[in-house]
């Protein structure tokens, strides 16, 4: 019999998760049936979106999540031993997966990673998966940027934000991006290119935007939220475009006292403003093509990608507490 | 010699406008020149933008607005003597326009109305003029609403909001207003169609909009801003649209202590909301296509009109206070 191990939500999340707000539970899983397989996890992601969705899930349910796993049994034919998928089944170290089903989450199906030429498998949750396609899909279809415009990037080193500042350089813009320390600030400038960064943690927000933009700022791609963002956007020019990626400032805050900070609508009134919302599940079906030119992207040096690890699977939710506190450059991943 | 009346921006303004804050100066006309025409208003503009504006403007030029002018000598054979003509030149009794000249509004060049088909000409400056354009545009073009919706008006009883949601009705949505008078209110569910309307001053905005919106709001018209604003933002359902038109409640503000409402990125992620903010004048070279769309519903009895008129020239300064008080049903103007 193969032993199985999965984190349960155990309890509603106050303010920041602690480890008790998690439980570990063993199961002996039951053999397998025609379009099954049995997958082994070889790197499970810890992303900013599981604190804010947990808010509304039961607790007693597995936490959810992608990870890349290793086929260790198959009766599908699709999906032979040995091959690495990717799938959204949740914090499990070994799953037993019925490959047709759809899962809840909207994402594509459990599919096998192609040949990433020599750069590692963990790239599948980051740059190389869905993070590398939410920047990649909501920057370019909601912020439509153009070469020579100026755009801002908040919580810029995560695994989303440092790929939305590479691509607007691909695209030849000017990107300011803010992160929340220095060493994260000297990383988007000496290393992937950004014109600007800036602690937000230490830095006058709109002071330095004043001198970092001082005609504008045209896209915002915006994951934090709150009193920053209300600054960025009142230094927006005309017809300028807000991508909302996420809101990771209020992710802890008490859902019935959101914080407060200044309104918008005169600026969106004034300038034209445009701000969407969006889910990186819209781009479902086009899920390989963000993959295969982000991969291509990389290949030619022009996108870099860093990754904070995590070691074993009994520390994902140490893993999320220290990604939620801002202490990772890049991607947060977790090996099992 | 032919004297004329204006209106000066004499001070800017701290809060609520008061009358001291403009100054009417009296000057003898020149005579024409080729191209010119000499107007005398008939009909003139307060609209709620006049407030936002001046904060940029500087003090001592002459109040922007539009009017119905009667030409009263003409050099221009495209405007003949006697007929009635709509322009952007401001606060004047009486003016010399170069109608080829484009002014600093973005807005149509001075044109003769057309034919209201016994509807009175004010409405040019109304239903059937930049806020029936602002409505009509505004909320189609960036809502793009689709029967069976629910949309939510705020301002609801102004020139622009009664239109909007008229518009709804004509379009199948269901409608609910918010105004700032139990009066209000009335007009809007008796006379308009609203199938709801609440008096934002004394009702439990969160409460009614429960009540009233069940199933949640899929467009929001958004007039005024502020607290109201986030809380129909976060009643919202999945892919709704906001139009934002204007801040009205933060119009008396000082612009550099804008006040605070709750976040909307957090909404805006998870529902994958948009929101876009517009000037009418973006849809300048439609201009006529909105008129005789409005003027059509008129004729058709779909789309009703309530004005309120302030009587005397002299008296501009005290209808746009008034306005901006919400003491106006439908659209505000003055007979000169």
């Amino acid at each position: 019999m193969v032993k199985a191990r999965r984190f349960i939500f155990a309890k509603h999340f106050v303010g920041e998760p602690k480890e008790d707000d998690f439980r570990l539970a063993e199961e002996e899983l039951r053999p397998l049936k025609d379009g099954e397989i049995l997958v082994e996890a070889v790197w499970l992601s810890v992303d900013p979106y599981m604190r804010a969705y947990t808010v509304k899930r039961p607790v007693g349910t597995t936490m959810f999540g992608s990870q890349v796993a290793r086929i260790v049994d198959s009766r599908s034919k699709a999906y032979p031993v040995g091959k690495l998928v990717v799938g959204h089944w949740g914090w499990l170290d070994k799953s037993i997966v019925d490959v047709e089903k759809q899962d809840f989450t909207g994402l594509p199906k459990p599919y096998i990673i192609p040949d990433f030429q020599g750069h590692p498998e963990s790239l599948a949750l980051g740059i190389l998966g869905m993070p590398g396609n939410t920047a990649y899909f909501g920057f370019l279809e909601i912020c439509r940027p153009r070469a020579g415009e100026v755009v801002v990037v908040t919580g810029a080193a995560g695994a989303v934000g440092s790929v939305v500042g590479q691509i607007a350089k691909i695209k030849g813009c000017k990107v300011i991006g803010f992160a929340g320390s220095d060493e994260k600030v000297k990383w988007l400038t000496s290393e992937l290119g950004f014109d600007n960064a800036f602690n937000y943690k230490t830095e006058d927000i709109a002071g330095v935007l004043k001198t970092a933009a001082p005609n504008g700022v045209d896209c915002y791609f915006d994951n934090v939220g709150g009193k920053i963002s209300s600054i960025i956007i009142n230094h927006m020019n005309e017809f300028g475009r807000i991508s909302v990626c996420g809101s990771i400032s209020s992710y802890n805050a008490d859902v019935s006292k959101m914080p407060e900070a200044t309104i918008l609508q005169p600026a969106f009134a004034s300038k034209q403003l445009k701000m969407e919302g969006f889910l990186v599940t819209r781009w479902s079906d086009r899920w390989m093509e963000g993959i295969n030119q982000l991969l291509k992207w990389i290949v030619e040096g022009k996108l870099k990608y860093h990754e904070t690890v995590t070691e074993g699977f009994q520390n994902m939710p140490k893993a999320l507490i220290k990604m939620l506190r801002g202490q990772n450059v890049g991607k947060a991943v977790v090996r099992a």
